[in-house]
């Protein structure tokens, strides 16, 4: 069964252009700068849209942060050059480029393979299956191609310039990075960073600290990222500027077991593995248990499968259907040459199988380039199980002697034994047992030293613990395209009429928890509407008015639209009865209840902590609410 | 009285060696980069430092957006340099900047002057009263002075370059804006946003469309923004990244009025006006109610009152000193041309006055400026309350005729016809009626057109409403800042043992609500330490535990450094009793309670709904724990 080119039921039935169109009529986002004509890759969000993103963020904090008792902090995003370049980033972190040879419209090469491949499959509906699957085993190959390679598929395919059918010129390498000066002096280079990780890593041994040198730890971070996309499309889905949400675990290389895997073991995730991608068999593994797939080695360790297990759960939260997720292992010839394993959390949308979170080991790559560049120690400790005996070089300056005689220098000069690594020791404990004395070359300058200015001796000592460079699991999520991927997924047609379109948001994540609407415009019925909007803000619930006048009926499809899940309608029958009735979007029952009862019940219905079930069965139906529509 | 230059109380006793080091310590900000030498004007938030920042955002959502019910955005942060031509930054996003004229070092020119400036008063202590009002007037006017001024202060009072006491070039401007390049091309500029407030302002269209075309409404954005200092110091008081907090409030530039400014009209603020700083009385007026300040015209008009009213309600719920703010009135001299009105809030700190928020009244500046660049109507609507008999121009093109006879150009030439405005179209019939005929110029080309083609007749009309660019107040704060002077203000020494210190943070903002110590680190104890953990958890309420098996007395000391209001501690009778004692930071008072009555205590003190004197007068007060410290 070639599964991966099936899309699952919403998405066939899912209509883009009437999302779109709801997407912007309701403001969720828009293209940044539209009345100057916008820039591609960029994006504004809308107050529904913002407040929407704000609470995925925020469902993402409980879910991870909290719950997974992390170190959330937040770094600074222009980043000096320096790092960038010991992270790879300034040599490596670039996509491959054509350009169109009359018009010089520049575009990504891989790109152009998948879309051309994608526009040929739905044509050739009669194609034969060996090649469709070479087509599709290309187009899953193209992001890792080099130049050559994809030079030859273009040329292989004769994929022209869109839009002008214009040759295109070879593949030439693009750094994605936003490059900027920092200062006055125009000496100072800067970038907005294209992840937050390394933020974290820079920070290790603060945060290590904080962790009263406990391992493993997880440090995680929301904020903006990045990205210089040579030819943006696909709105949200390929942006220049994104929030990411990252976590950065560190663990010992030597025990990636994670102490709360045994929660997670019996979960079987949609797997589809990198050799399933080779073979070119292109099945989704359904019906192994992540506690197999660690032992089978199908995924490399327990904290890497466990964090899968964590972001799945995370996706479904957030209104992802979980038929639509897929975990793609990265092949070897895609993975960095450090990393040991690599899951993407792929989601399906009208656009295809999306990256949308990523979870990587990246081994000891970053910290100890860090390390390396900054002759700084960025290391964590184990305990031994057996205490080890070592012997060790012990020195004695005599600080006196050597004042005297090195006056200016002596302070450098006895820095520079105080930090001799242990073999520098060792070589100098030989030299003065040899010569008696020793010679040392420190700020470009040359001392000779005897047994008057230092002595060295050899100790014997009991090791506890010892020194290693943690592991880095990551877990690395965009927050945008899951807010794209929600946006596709919770759009619904009502049945009865197509031209009624409407989001079905999880109430945890939906931008407005419930609307406020008098059934006319009168001043005693208002006087209530004001009375519960202060009472929901009070209890940090957010709701909104609409006393526009119009039919309940519209209005009602009003707060649908915005996909508001919960409507309060103040009738007639509040002024005596100081009950309203309470609408849910999807189901479009209604209840009837006292207002003093809205806050708890709102609050426990937008946290997930009741459900609309319950609500029916502890309130009264209300009929004549519905026959309004 | 000199008010101005008195420090508050407890400015004077507050000692900035032992908050700082606190502060690093425990690892609530560091410089960015650290371990690479560190950039100036960048900083990395840590756990401790992260939350609390992201509290005060959290709490300034509640007190703005949602009770005030605002439309949050998010906006792009790069953005097109034309944008910002339009709304002035290219050319005036400038401080003046002087160069070390021996070692090149720059530095900018009025804060050289303000510090100049605190150093001479600081050392001459029997300076004359009216030299001494003197200088500090030149220090108030410094941030305003042109670089003839500049240049003229420096040399009157013999201002030499810091450090290397070198003369010092004179006063040049640099641009604030961080550039950078969108896209492969090279041809797109854009900068890193000085503000968020432009964002606002382009999207005013559909903000008022989403708000169903109703005036006034409010706007509101957090976000980053980015300022290349020349020099920058004073640790988070002067970064080149920050986050902001703005709101756009826009309202009818006839009635400025403010529907719930009733509610603080009896309030009286600290107000530092124009006139007492011109007059260099120094004196803050602090007996005048908002409702007679804007009644006199201290303040221009009651929205702008209402706003610094709710900041100073903000300021001081977040813990920042009451008797440690003021505002600031802008002067004529200091104020953009366009603006009515402006006032700072200050904050005094032990590096003087800090600007943490302005509250501006933009007048209609920056829409009329986006519109004109762009052509898109940025308007809104009043109803006429009687509604006005008008005469109109209406035409009719005969698109048949105007096909037939100018081809290709009849689409550009019924444009013109159709978008003339009312002025033009009066001509065009009062030459129509004279010869018959009507001369139009259409990109670039001559057209003749007679009646076949298009006719124009006076109408009647009744006005029932008339648009109007409105005006804009905006209140706008620095969160990093208002961070910094959360950190001053709430720094403390424990009377009996100064070496012991803390931070009395309002539980609201209070990076960790509470820890969590076993009184020994024993597995039975442990448990219920995991168990309540878990139940705070999914409370939402954030806890920290410490089992680090030090003394309780050491650990209560490390949750006092760390701000955490309240402490739980689990010991053996709770073994029994599933009871713990719940310690309050600040009086170092236990009362003990059932492990069950935690999370709802803990939730209700976080969020102000409950006092510490309440949980006092509902539990037994617990005596042998304070024994411990």
């Amino acid at each position: 069964m070639v599964e991966s080119t099936l899309q699952v039921d919403y998405v066939k039935k899912y209509n883009r252009v009437k999302c779109e169109d709801l997407l912007k009529r309701k403001f969720f986002y828009v293209p940044s700068f539209e009345i100057y004509g916008g820039v591609a890759g960029l994006y504004d969000y809308g107050p529904l849209g913002s407040q929407l993103k704000s609470n995925v963020e925020q469902q993402w904090r409980q879910h991870f942060v909290l719950e997974e008792d992390m170190l959330e902090v937040t770094c600074s995003n222009l980043t000096l050059d320096e790092v960038l370049k010991t992270s790879g980033h300034v040599d490596k972190f670039a996509d491959f480029m054509v350009k169109d040879t009359k018009t010089g419209t520049c575009h990504r090469a891989d790109k152009l393979i998948e879309e051309h491949i994608t526009k040929v499959l739905g044509k050739k509906k009669d194609m034969k299956q060996e090649e469709k699957l070479n087509l599709l085993k290309l187009q899953d190959d193209a992001g890792s191609m080099g130049p050559a390679q994809l030079d030859e598929t273009i040329k292989q395919l004769g994929i022209k310039a869109p839009d002008t059918n214009n040759e295109l010129s070879e593949a030439q390498p693009f750094n994605l990075m936003f490059e900027t000066l920092i200062g006055p002096t125009g000496q100072l280079k800067g970038y907005l960073r294209p992840e937050t990780a390394q933020g974290i890593f820079i920070n290790f041994r603060r945060l290590l600290e904080f962790n009263n040198g406990r391992m493993p730890f997880a440090a995680a971070q929301i904020g903006l990222g990045y990205r210089n996309e040579i030819h943006p499309k696909q709105g949200l889905l390929r942006v220049r500027e994104f929030t990411m949400a990252e976590i950065e675990h560190f663990v010992d290389p030597t025990n990636k077991q994670h102490h709360k895997f045994n929660r997670v073991k019996d979960m079987r995730l949609p797997l589809y593995s990198s050799d399933n991608q080779i073979q070119n068999t292109r099945v989704i593994i359904r019906d192994l248990s992540l506690g197999d797939a660690v032992a089978q080695q199908v995924i490399n360790n327990e904290t890497l499968a466990y964090f899968m297990a964590r972001t799945y759960q995370f996706l479904m939260s957030v209104g992802i259907k979980d038929e639509a997720i897929r975990f793609r292992q990265h092949r070897p010839d895609e993975m960095a040459h450090y990393a040991q394993d690599c899951w993407d959390a792929e989601v399906e949308t009208s656009y295809g199988w999306i990256e949308i979170a990523g979870h990587a080991d990246r081994s000891c790559f970053d910290l100890t380039r860090h390390s390396a560049r900054t002759k700084t120690e960025l290391v964590a400790a184990r305990y031994l199980k057996e205490p080890k005996p070592i012997k060790l070089v012990k020195h004695t300056v005599n600080s006196k002697e050597v004042g005297k005689v090195f006056k200016q220098d002596s302070k450098a000069i006895k820095e520079y034994i105080d930090e001799a690594p242990e073999e520098r020791k060792q070589q100098l404990l030989a030299e003065m047992n040899e010569n008696n004395q020793i010679s040392i070359k420190v700020n470009d300058k040359d001392f000779v030293l005897t047994k008057d200015h230092v002595t060295f001796e050899v100790i014997d000592k009991i090791l506890q613990e010892e020194k290693y460079v943690p592991s880095v699991i990551e877990p690395s999520f965009g927050i945008g395209r899951i807010v794209y991927c929600i946006f596709e997924h919770c759009f619904k047609q009502r049945a009865e009429d197509a031209q009624r379109t409407y989001f079905t948001f999880p109430p945890l994540i939906a931008p407005v928890k419930c609307s406020i609407l008098p059934l006319m415009d009168k001043p005693d019925l208002n006087r209530f509407v004001q009375d519960i909007k202060s009472m929901l803000t009070r209890a940090g619930v957010s709701s909104k008015i609409d006393d526009s006048g119009q039919t309940i009926g519209k209005r009602y499809a009003r707060t649908d639209e915005c996909g508001i899940p919960f409507a309060i309608t103040v009738d007639f029958d509040t002024l005596t009865e100081e009950s309203v009735t309470l609408r849910d979007l999807h189901t479009m029952k209604q209840v009837r209840m006292k207002i003093t009862d809205l806050p708890s019940n709102i609050t426990q219905l937008s946290y997930g902590i009741k459900t609309w079930d319950e609500v029916l069965q502890q309130y009264p139906l209300f009929q004549s609410g519905a026959a309004a529509e």
